[in-house]
């Protein structure tokens, strides 16, 4: 019985789904899944993953892993988490944030991709006006799939592509959430405090006039999934401890996907007021995206664990910046030598943004490459370098800005790469 | 800085999340918790799960669990699944089913939950109707996160709470979606081959006409996750070997959940047209609900591990059957005695339906027991027996129906509740 094509009447499909865009990012994965299956050698910046060859998760959380499925936590967990993991979350959060909850501000989730859709979902009707910037991760595909109005503000590389009060005050009137991430996917910054201190104090002043209307407040949704890995001196700032009156409006969304190297294990969490929790604890529930059990019972053990996450830390943080300074050495040198590359500091997360300004110059094809998605292809196919636009990332921008991501090379292959990336460049005429 | 209560002008949330309803058992497990905190013995008949003293995962999963993590399959899975795991459900659903699909018919899920709410959020708009029949499990919550038209069809004890052909008929007119359930939770009951192909018929017949009309079609969400787990010479069916037309229409939702005691494990799937899981990959792939990636690598090897399923699925099988055969009989053998209950012989699941039809007698506390609710209590503080009421499952009807769930109970509670629960029924009074 097999099964045929649908009917030539359809959209068959909800509105919502008719209407999905897939990742961008995954599309790019299939062409060089394409090339590499046809013997040709691509180094791949672009998957906001790692390597197992070189990030391997914390060996005391796999043995934790282990040895709670050994002992048979293998029953369903608590729809919200189990009470240890929560605990857990909340001491972390204090020792090493300054910030102060309670367990019920907790909700776990399976990885953070689910916190962030719990989060739209339990905030924002359809209709309703949601504030992002741009580049950022997947805030219009969030934004679809309720129905929100997303209003996309566009941030440059002087302001190292994060959002500014002054950038964010025309858009936030009547607005029911703000979306901000840092350390920041795509761009591999961070807020300065007072940068952010200045996005809060907009949110305040903002919610003090709608309190005195009666009217719902604006939130903050914070995505923090990389808050450990800073680089350069870079201090990680929150909402809350900048503003502590911006705890009644911030959701925090977390897990150990980036921190641990463990984007396959499927543990997340969200902090935020404990009446927002409790609803999204009902959403998320029913959703179903809950976190495995010996994964969840691991994490909370090592968590709890200051010395084996320090000494983690120190080896992942070594490793990261090892490679993001490879990458960001190499193009300065470019630039140095007059090529239309540049790069900026790498401050934060597994990125750095890197710019390949070719648009408008002609390839050796002869062909001119007039978008980022055509320096895109064409830095692929002539340098075997895989890197992502920020186009994926929502931005309209065609000046030859990327996210190159490292949890996935090696320092050789970076060094091997950078010759290539010089000879593509130095092919191209006009401009 | 403790966070405050809202302020009194709340609702602060969407309005989805605002309306929202937690799980009714999730209620009732917190009641058993509390009691039995304060030293009470309660025997847990509520939860849809396993406890792993008495039904662990197959070894060979949880080796398989544990190679994969030594091996460092640590890293994102693709969004959509491994492949490995496609290929397994594919594989198993010819061999064991009769079914014949592609790998771009299956999406692998976070557990089976992920899955129901994906062929809501994929199949249905807000306004459409759903149709469903009562008891069923959690089809009201989907339809509030929906806002669907939940059209609740009731179904009753003559019918073992299945639906028939007659009984969905008037309400699948212009309907988006029929969600059907076998072995059904809560019920343990199952659709014989003629009840379903009934019903593949009224679907059918249904399309052939909006097919004319170039009109949307009418979809059967199918939850297949208790299929290997029938008694009594009970065989399990689907719409699409009975009907092969209904490949078009139907989507299965499945996992290991229940069929390998593993609903901590996380892993679970939706087979069905390739248009429909593609659109179901590009939701589920934003929401984030994925099954972990060292969990689907152990699953697809032990799904295509035929003698190992059969071995495990014999022991389960014992021990669900021993449990629900001793509920059985010893309800049986109350109802002979004259007492006011009964039972349907199980057939699927790890459920039993049980009447407790107390309904308007009196307690010796002199309370008279008006609804399902009433007794429930009653049971439990009295009996030390909780249950669930078929309310839970959207029912109305107040005449004494719950459901019973075996998988986290051992025979000896069981062999001690029962004159427990005979004292009970006798110390109540008129009626």
């Amino acid at each position: 019985m097999p099964v045929e094509a649908p009917p030539r009447h359809a959209p068959r499909l909800s509105t919502v789904a008719a209407g999905i865009v897939g990742s961008e990012i995954l599309k790019i994965a299939a062409e060089i899944r394409a090339m590499r299956e046809s013997g040709e050698r691509v180094v791949n910046l672009t998957v906001g993953d790692f390597d197992p060859t070189y990030f391997r998760i914390p060996r005391k959380l796999e043995d934790g892993i282990v040895r709670a499925l050994r002992a048979g936590e293998t029953n369903y967990p608590p729809s919200s988490g189990i009470p240890a993991l929560k605990k857990a979350v909340v001491a972390l959060y204090e020792r090493a944030l300054g910030l102060r909850y309670g367990v019920d501000s907790v909700v776990v989730t399976g990885g953070s991709r689910p916190g962030i859709y719990g989060t739209f979902r339990t905030l924002v009707d359809a209709g309703d006006r949601v504030v992002y910037p741009v580049p950022s991760w997947n805030n219009n595909h969030y934004c679809h799939l309720i129905g929100a109005d997303g209003v996309a503000v566009p941030c440059s590389a002087e302001q190292s592509f994060l959002p500014t009060r002054e950038l964010l005050a025309p858009a936030v009137r009547d607005a029911r959430l703000v979306a901000l991430c840092s350390p920041l996917n795509p761009a591999g910054t961070a807020f300065t405090a007072d940068a952010l201190a200045g996005i809060c104090d907009l949110v305040l002043e903002e919610n003090a006039r709608r309190d005195a209307e009666g009217a719902r407040p604006l939130y903050v949704l914070y995505d923090q999934v990389y808050w450990t890995l800073t680089f350069g001196g870079t201090v990680h700032h929150t909402p809350v401890a900048l503003r502590p009156e911006m705890a009644r409006y911030t959701v925090f969304v977390d897990g150990i996907s980036k921190a641990f190297a463990a984007t396959g294990v499927r543990v997340g969490w969200v902090v935020g007021p404990p009446d927002v929790i409790a609803a999204m604890s009902d959403v998320l529930g029913h959703v179903g995206a809950w976190a495995p059990r010996a994964e969840q019972v691991a994490t909370a053990a090592f968590l709890a664990d200051d010395e084996a996450v320090a000494e983690y830390r120190r080896t992942l943080h070594d490793g990261l910046q090892q490679r993001l300074d490879a990458l960001y050495d190499g193009v300065c040198a470019m630039e140095r030598d007059g090529l239309p590359v540049s790069a900026v500091a790498p401050t934060g997360a597994i990125y750095l943004s890197v710019r390949v300004a070719l648009n408008d110059r002609r390839a050796p094809s002869g062909d001119v490459l007039r978008t980022n998605e055509d320096i895109r292809r064409y830095l692929l196919h002539r340098a075997g370098v895989a890197v992502v636009p920020f186009q994926a990332f929502g931005s309209n921008d065609e000046s030859g800005w990327f996210r190159l991501s490292v949890g996935a090379v090696s320092g050789e292959e970076i060094a091997q790469m950078m010759p290539r990336l010089r000879e593509a460049v130095e092919a191209t005429n006009g401009g």
